[in-house]
Order: C-alpha cells, then sequence, then structure tokens
C-alpha cells in the first residue's frame, strides 16, 4: 500500500463544481488501495481578494497578520474538499497547515519550512482517512501562523511527500504537464513524458508557471518524484525526477525564453579587484536583482562590465550605476531595454559537444544577433533582441527536433 | 487601569471603511488608559455566504469541517481590525478562539465554554498591545476547531471579559441598547439607561436580538457588567448589571412579545400520574420545542392540558400528540396557529401587588382576550389573538408608563 501526495492548485477548486470534480478525482486514488495526503490552494481568486482586503484598511499591512488573513484562503478551500469526499462517502478530514505540522521560521508572507511535525497526519492516514492539508501555510515555534510565498502550495506538498515517505507527490494544475516550450508560444511544443529536476530548474519563468522551483529543488534534495498533470484530463502528465533513463539525457530537454531583460553595459572599467563589488553592493541594497552577469576578457586591464536586469528596473538600476562608473573612471555606461533572453536545456549537453554550436548556427541561419551567451553545465542562454525571441524559440525547437517523439 | 473587554458585532465591521470606524473607538478606549480586548464577529454575511459554499459542495457538511470553515470568517475581521489598528499608531495583535484559549466541547457547531486559558491574551496585553479575539469559535482537548453556535461572539466577550476579570463587557452593534419594547413595533418605545441581568433574559426574543441570552446568563454567573450601545453613535446605551438601584426596581421594565406562537389542547385528559410526560416525552423525541405549558385545576379528575409550540412545528406536533390523545382516552384535541404572546417585565413585581391586575385590566379595555396565562417571578405572559398582539403591547406600554422618564 503505497503513500502518495496529490496537490491541487487554486484553479482547480475554484467552485463547488471543480471540488467535486477534484473530490472524484482523489476518491479514484483511495480507490486503488493507496493512503492518500491531498494539499490544497485557496480557490480561485481569493488570496488577491484578501490582499486587496487588507490594502483597503491600510497601505502598510502587517506582515503577521496579513499571514494570519491568507491562511484562511487554503482554510477555506480544505474544509470544503473534505466535506465533497464525505459527500461521495469518503472518511477524510481538512487540517491547518499548523494542525498537519508545518513548522516554520517566522518571516512572514515568506517563510521557510523548518520541519515536518507529521504525527497527527499520519494518525488520521493510520483510521483510514484521506488527509486535507491547507497548503502556503505554517506555524513558528511560537505558535504564530505564517505564509510560505510564492509556490507556498506545491512546497508544502513536496514537504509533506518528503516527511512522510510518500512514493510520489502529484502536482495537478490547469496545464497537463511539462512541455519542451511554452505551450501558448509554440503551438507545436510537446509535453514530456518525464525530466530531471536540473532541466526542470533550468525552464525558469516557464517551469516555474508550471511546478514552483522551490518545490522542485525540495524534491531533487530527498528524491521525491513529482508527477505533473492536468486536474480537468486523465492524462498522465510530466514525471520529474532524478532517474531519467540513459537515453533521453542526452538530448535537448526544452527551450525557455523570458521577454523581461533590460541591459547595462559599463564601458572601459579598470579591471582590478573590487570593482564588481563597488557595482553590485550598491544595487543589491537599492534592491535590484541582477540576472546574468558577463565581464570580457580584459584588453590592457581595461574590461567591459555587462549584467541584465528587470525592465522595471533598468532607470532605478541606471540611476545607481552612473556615477559609480563615473567614479571608478569607466568610459561610458550604456543600457537597452528591449531584449528577451532564450535558453536550450538538457542534462545531456553537459558531456556532448556540438549543442552551442548548433543554436549558434540556428540563430545566425535566422538572422538573430547574439548579444550576450552564458551558459551552465546543461543550459546555453543567449541574450537577443526582444523582437527575435519567438523566432528564436521555434526555430530551436525545430532545430533540436524537440517536439518530434523520442 | 480598568481592562475592558469590547464586542464588535458584524454589522459593524461590514467592510474596511467600518473596520476603521471601529479602530478608531477602539483606540479612543485605549486613549483613556484602559486596557483593552476586543473580540470581533465576522464581517457582515459571511457566516452566511460560507455556510452557503459548504451547501454547494454538500447537503450533510461534517460539523467539524463545517465549523472550521465558519471559524475563517472571524480570523479575517480580526487581523483587518488589528491592521486598522496598526494603521492609526496602536500596537495591536490579532489571535484566533484557540490561541486565545477558548476551550470548548466537541459539539460542533454548538460548544459549549469549558474554560478559557487566557495566559496569551496577558502576555499580549502586559506588552501593552491591543488584543484582538476572534469571536463565535474555540478549539476542544484535541485542537479541533469549534464554534459556539447563536449568540457566539457575545459569549466569547462575557467568557474572555469574567476570565481576565475586566471591569465591564461593551457589547457594540447596530442598535442603541435595549429599549422598553421592540422600537420597530413601538416607536415611542424607551432606551433604559439599566436593566437587571433577569430582566434582560425575560425580554426574550426581542432581547435576544440585542445580546444573546448567553452571554447575559454568563454576566449573571460572574457578575461581569455588560453595556449595549451602537458602535455607529456615541450614545452610553444600557447597562445590565446586577445593582439596578432600589428606585427603579418597583417598576414595569419592559414588554415583550413574540408572534411565532401556536397552541394545542388536549381536552378531557384523565388527570394521573405519567399523563404529561407521555404527550411530552414523544414530543422531544421528535425534536420538537415547548414554549408554554399551562394544566387546568382538575374537575372530576379530569382536565384540559395546553401548550403552546411554534408555528412551523405545529402539524409536526399533532401528528405525534393525536393518536397519544387517542389512546390516554382524551376527548379531543384542538390547536390553534394564530396566536401570539405578550409580556410585562420587571424585578420590582416580584414583591408588588397590582401588576397583573392592571395588565388584564388594561388587555380588557382594548377588548383583547386572554387565552392563557403564565407567570415567573418577574414576568407575567398573556398568550392573546395574533392579530392583536400590536395593540396590546401599544396599550401596555402607555398604562405601566414605561415610556416615561424614571
Amino acid at each position: 500500500m503505497a503513500l502518495i501526495v496529490q496537490k491541487y492548485g487554486g484553479t482547480s477548486v475554484a467552485g463547488a463544481e471543480r471540488i467535486k470534480n477534484v473530490a472524484r478525482r482523489i476518491a479514484a486514488a483511495k480507490d486503488k488501495g493507496d493512503r492518500v495526503v491531498v494539499v490544497v490552494s485557496a480557490m480561485g481568486d481569493t488570496t488577491d481578494e484578501l490582499i486587496e482586503l487588507a490594502y483597503q484598511v491600510t497601505e502598510q499591512p502587517s506582515g503577521r497578520e496579513l499571514d494570519v488573513l491568507l491562511s484562511t484562503g487554503e482554510i477555506v478551500s480544505s474544509t470544503l474538499l473534505a466535506m465533497a469526499l464525505r459527500d461521495v462517502g469518503y472518511e477524510a478530514i481538512s487540517l491547518s497547515g499548523a494542525q498537519a505540522g508545518i513548522r516554520t521560521d517566522s518571516a512572514y508572507s515568506r517563510a521557510r519550512i523548518l520541519k515536518v511535525e507529521s504525527q497527527r497526519v499520519v494518525k488520521e492516514l493510520e483510521k483510514g482517512k484521506i488527509v486535507i492539508v491547507a497548503g502556503f501555510q505554517g506555524i513558528t515555534g511560537e505558535m504564530d501562523i505564517t505564509t510560505l510565498g510564492r509556490g507556498g502550495s506545491d512546497t508544502t506538498a513536496v514537504a509533506l511527500a518528503a516527511s512522510l515517505g510518500a512514493e510520489v507527490c502529484q502536482i495537478y494544475t490547469d496545464v497537463d504537464g511539462v512541455h519542451t516550450a511554452d505551450p501558448r508560444l509554440i503551438p507545436e511544443a510537446r509535453r514530456l513524458d518525464e525530466i530531471g529536476y536540473e532541466e526542470m530548474l533550468e525552464l525558469a519563468t516557464y517551469g516555474a508557471k508550471v511546478v514552483h522551483p522551490r518545490a522542485v529543488e525540495l524534491g531533487e534534495l530527498f528524491s521525491i518524484p513529482i508527477q505533473v498533470a492536468s486536474s480537468f484530463s486523465q492524462n498522465p502528465g510530466t514525471l520529474i525526477h532524478g532517474g531519467v533513463s540513459m537515453e533521453v539525457r542526452n538530448k535537448v530537454r526544452g527551450i525557455a525564453y523570458d521577454l523581461d531583460v533590460a541591459k547595462i553595459t559599463v564601458v572601459g572599467v579598470p579591471d582590478q579587484p573590487g570593482i564588481a563589488a563597488s557595482i553590485f553592493q550598491p544595487l543589491a541594497k537599492a534592491g535590484i536583482s541582477i540576472d546574468t552577469i558577463v565581464q570580457n576578457a580584459s584588453i590592457n586591464k581595461i574590461t567591459d562590465l555587462t549584467f541584465t536586469v528587470a525592465k522595471s528596473d533598468l532607470a532605478g538600476a541606471m540611476r545607481v550605476v552612473k556615477p559609480i562608473a563615473k567614479s571608478i573612471r569607466a568610459r561610458e555606461c550604456a543600457s537597452d531595454a528591449k531584449l528577451g533572453k532564450i535558453s536550450i536545456i538538457g542534462t545531456g549537453m553537459q558531456n556532448t559537444p556540438g549543442f552551442a554550436a548548433r543554436m549558434f548556427d540556428t540563430l545566425s541561419q535566422h538572422n538573430i544577433n547574439i548579444q550576450l551567451i552564458t551558459t551552465s553545465e546543461i543550459r546555453i542562454t543567449c541574450i537577443i533582441d526582444e523582437a527575435r525571441v519567438k523566432d528564436a524559440v521555434r526555430a530551436l525547437h525545430r532545430a533540436f527536433e524537440v517536439e518530434m517523439e523520442e
């Protein structure tokens, strides 16, 4: 008798009918003889509505109070789901994050899970019950309620799966799995049957829309296979796990892109210790996240330093960087706000030559200019003109045949 | 430095603006130098909306799950109120019923408070904070959430006041106090400055619309004065307490009425032991609440037994009583569905003759026929024709001059 953890997102439980539908799916899993723990998000737009209510009352909601407020969203959906299961004849019980033993630090609105004290969950499972846990929330050592921030319910599900030694953590959402590229952009994008944890993480923004990276990292850390599928169909979806078979490793597994890229280049920087810190520390202090950083090989102790930020941060970053550039006697400080980023991803790339060359060649054939290149062991990323990103994704998708059956 | 407990009802916190208004009132109380604990109901129609949601999912919501679901309503309003107080510069913290130590039995949807473990509340008060407690809810010994049923938030407030040794429990609502009669019926009804606990309880349905009888009983038991006032005005309202002054005791304090009265008379009942039980036990088993019971003096060991029920229970009660009447050889079984009940109330009546006579005389002068009479130490009740109830209330109000200044 296996133990499985299922997680249903907000869209899957938006309204009584959808909750009943989810209850039938859970019942089917229980009928197979498995013990079932379910993590559930707040219904539809509940969380946004509660946030709006808080801001109607105050411009600066207290972190503690806001977390208690938001935690009610998942409690509502978990109780309704437990009722729906009982309605179709299954013993079910809802537990808040606190009751399920999700212990966190006290960083309100972005708490990290410290441990899972799952005795209550185990006790209810042993009574034969289906246990419904309110996602996205936990409790501190001082018994104050916290929320986990973005990807919170995914993280709750994987953490519970790890704590309970579950066979698999199934994440049900409104898409039918992980695709070779964002299917809204590339209609021919193909659903992957399986993908490695690291590959999933490298899918970046697109991947995060499917399963939050925190949850994927946690799954990797505790070797919990994560199955991503649609709650609106019976397709098996995609299995994210560590043991992707040999044959499919030697492939480009997916193509990611990001249209929110702006570039700043500090030209003619004296290449000496401390220069990078003198630029990036003030940016960090100003709360500006840096994405890619590229420093060219220096010629005569003079180099160019290029980095990218979100478009909305460009003006702020320029205000910080310009005076610094002047003080370190850089020649100039240039920016470009109309960029995008494309990446090819696959663990097979790390020991196999030729992927980078084929990527660059494909872009060149389509007359797409590459402005920056960065790589990780399983990813090659190019920064290109924003207007050409979609062409580039399509071209690479064809070139690496990611849409074809493996 | 006194400690006061304030309670705000659902109408008082329906919407962000009203919550801000309540925050200003609490701030004013705090400014007087008192320590302040606030109990809050769910915003507006939240509880009804949550119940509707539950019934959309299942025809028979589990008691445990429904209570957890409903408890979120008061958690939402308590966090918003804490935020609003912090917004105007006051340290405030919201606590759930569980966190505030409201320990109950496990009778879901109608739990009774067993004790209040108020350490956490005391700790927060000692830090100088205003403590906002979610009303209407508690927690069992097994750490499951319960709700207290009707009048729950009033009861939470008085229980906390008793546990903390508060000077007064202030119940803020949408009416400006307790009146000599329901002001919607009797425009000349006057607000009472003070009223005794028992008198308040005898005001029955009308009184319960102002403060729930459970809370009044608890206030009497622990000698907690309860001040009832409007959250929309600065009027002092009515003080419900035990020490009503001598001068005002010798008066009719209020007039109550109830239009939901149906009468059943079992005519010609053999007057022997066990007969009453043989009628009322089956009614209790059928879940039918009996209000007034009157048995006439028996003549030749034959008596008439009359009792009243809610109009909606009349048909069900007749189905139960008819076969019993036959089996005990009663002559017949009659009913009247078009009745009402009026009462005059005042602790002063118990040692003073003449109140009953004046009541009957007043009704007679207005040609109102009395069908049944029952009395308690501080109340005289007549059952009369439904169509004449309002006339009767007005006539008695004038006769006993309850609208005049004392």
